[in-house]
């Protein structure tokens, strides 16, 4: 029914190559103990044949795949309309290649297919996972511990304290960059600052809520509206505030996006910005705040680099496991030796016109 | 080093349900034969530990992953700068959910990187694959016939005819769509149409190329400007046909992507759309066709559809290949049946308001 040819065989490889199976065999699993000319020879013959190892039962004995599942827990709508993944997997993408391993991206259309993400996970077709975008109440990390495979994870989990010390992470300085871009809008005579948040089950956005309350101690509470990162959420949370608190002078939004649906509603309501509003964003997503009107100050974060750096540490670990265990892949707590905690990246308040 | 806690055994199962472990992977490979008290007693148990069976064992015996790879020969910049493939593997991913699949997408660098996506194929990971966007000269059919996974592919291949043949794909009718793009054109009484191609070594490009010259037959060359399926090419290919024939007065261009940079060029060049130029665009690409300047007049391809129905087709397939080998997953030609030809879903012309 399908489009299938015959594979060449390990025989046919030995044949071409005038050499015995086992010496091929060995070639293939990495070439250890085999003579350079014939190593040579017999990876000609691979080539010529376009013979392709069977990882399957070759994984069976090596226990590595050579690939690195990505699992972003948010509908494929979202992964594709918020510039955000396609940056850190582009980051991630770069990394992986760089060492021959492959990107294996499992998307999900709901909570419901969390389940079989997992299943995939222990299914031994990855050597670890890297795993972005989780809201609290998400059974996913659970479902992924089960699968006893290596993982990083993209962002502060916001687990229990005990779980999440022993969760490898990579995320940016939420809460200092929003405290950043709240002194600055104070810094610049404002007292009615809003904050429109993004999606409170997610860490990012707690923090980001975290650090404007940190310099609002006292603020008034109708000044903060709840957004989802989307420019829509972000017009929605706006018209809120305008009709709550007329006398707002400054929005710090919790994303980029989230602003430039703020911008939206204020340009509509005769706003003028950064006059009668300033807004700061936050994640400095190219073109989009460059393009914003007025083009948009904000928090950036290193997020192509946080895609490459989450690779990093898991290759880093594989290979550890593999210089330790002999075989990777099991994960492993690293009894004895200091359990690593996430590494935190500096954010930077990049001005532009708006406020 | 990473996050991984002891993974709940067979036995565990068994302890728990209070029955044989003979029985417990009986149950967990589909419960042929086992009463359904019994079934329902080891699901519990199965739910309560958070059992995940060990699927790279399970699968050696099954032969079956439930899970199918996506593959996209185009670097990830592109795959998330068009919605084209957003919009085809939402309907991929619905289909396979359905059929509780999992999704593999496998992301390409470069031609560099299609060996290891061949390899990753050929590994045992994946029940089939669904691959798209292959250029003329591209190495990765051959490496996915060499790795034996059935393969659906979208969008005719465009190889020598015999290897077609025998290639399952679905596309939609690109030649048709484009005479009736330029027929409506003529029959507004524009006389010199243009065309803008895609990147003229993929099928979809070169079919509306054809389709276009079915209509222009002694038409003026110099009216056939290149592009890539971006803006930024229709923009850079509109100004070359400004420059070259300023007597234009209509553009098919051979994507809406292509046609809103089109649009831009016309309008900063002072040209009034459609009273000066018309300009016809192929996909029907939602919000933007409806978003340009003015909304865009557009030959409508089922996008989402054809994703669902080459996921349908991939599933058949693999459920076919159970009946006749008892295993699925190697594919085979199908001696005796007759070869399936490709699936041409039909077009519709859109009008809006540019042509």
């Amino acid at each position: 029914m399908t489009d299938a040819a015959p594979r060449p065989t390990l025989e046919a490889v030995a044949a071409r190559a005038g050499v015995s199976r086992a010496t091929v065999s060995r070639v293939v699993n990495g070439g250890d103990g085999v003579r350079a000319p014939l190593v040579e020879r017999v990876q000609r013959a691979v080539d010529e044949l376009g013979y392709v190892p069977n990882r399957a039962a070759r994984s069976l004995v090596t226990r590595r795949h050579d690939a690195v599942a990505v699992v972003i827990a948010e509908p494929e709508t979202r992964v594709f309309a918020d510039p955000f993944f396609a940056l850190q997997l582009r980051g991630i993408s770069k990394e992986l290649t760089a060492h021959d391993n492959q990107l294996v991206l499992l998307l999900t259309e709901g909570r419901d297919d969390h389940t079989r993400v997992g299943r995939y996970l222990a299914g031994g077709h990855v050597d670890g996972a890297l795993v972005f975008s989780l809201h609290l109440d998400d059974p996913l990390p659970g479902l992924i511990r089960r699968a006893g495979v290596p993982t990083v994870f993209g962002g502060r989990p916001g687990w229990r304290d005990d779980d999440e010390r022993a969760a490898v992470y990579v995320d940016s300085d939420n809460r200092g960059g929003a405290r950043d871009a709240v002194r600055h809008l104070a810094g610049l005579g404002r007292t009615r600052i809003a904050h429109i948040t993004g999606p409170l089950d997610q860490t990012s956005a707690a923090d980001r809520l975290a650090g404007y309350r940190d310099v609002m101690a006292d603020g008034d509470p109708a000044l903060v509206a709840e957004g989802d990162f989307t420019p829509a959420g972000g017009e929605r949370a706006m018209r809120d505030l305008l009709d709550r608190c007329p006398d707002v002078d400054a929005v710090f939004a919790a994303n980029d996006l989230t602003a430039s649906g703020a911008l939206r509603v204020l340009r509509e309501r005769g706003r003028r910005v950064p006059d009668d509003v300033a807004v700061i964003g936050f994640d400095d997503m190219l073109p989009l705040a460059e393009q914003t009107e007025p083009p948009l100050t904000t928090v950036r974060q290193p997020i192509e680099e946080m895609g490459r750096l989450m690779a990093r540490l898991l290759l880093g670990s594989l290979r550890h496991g593999d210089a330790r265990a002999g075989g990777g892949g099991g994960g492993g707590g690293g009894e004895g030796t200091e359990p690593p905690t996430g590494v935190v990246l500096p954010t930077t308040l990049i001005r532009r016109d708006s406020a």
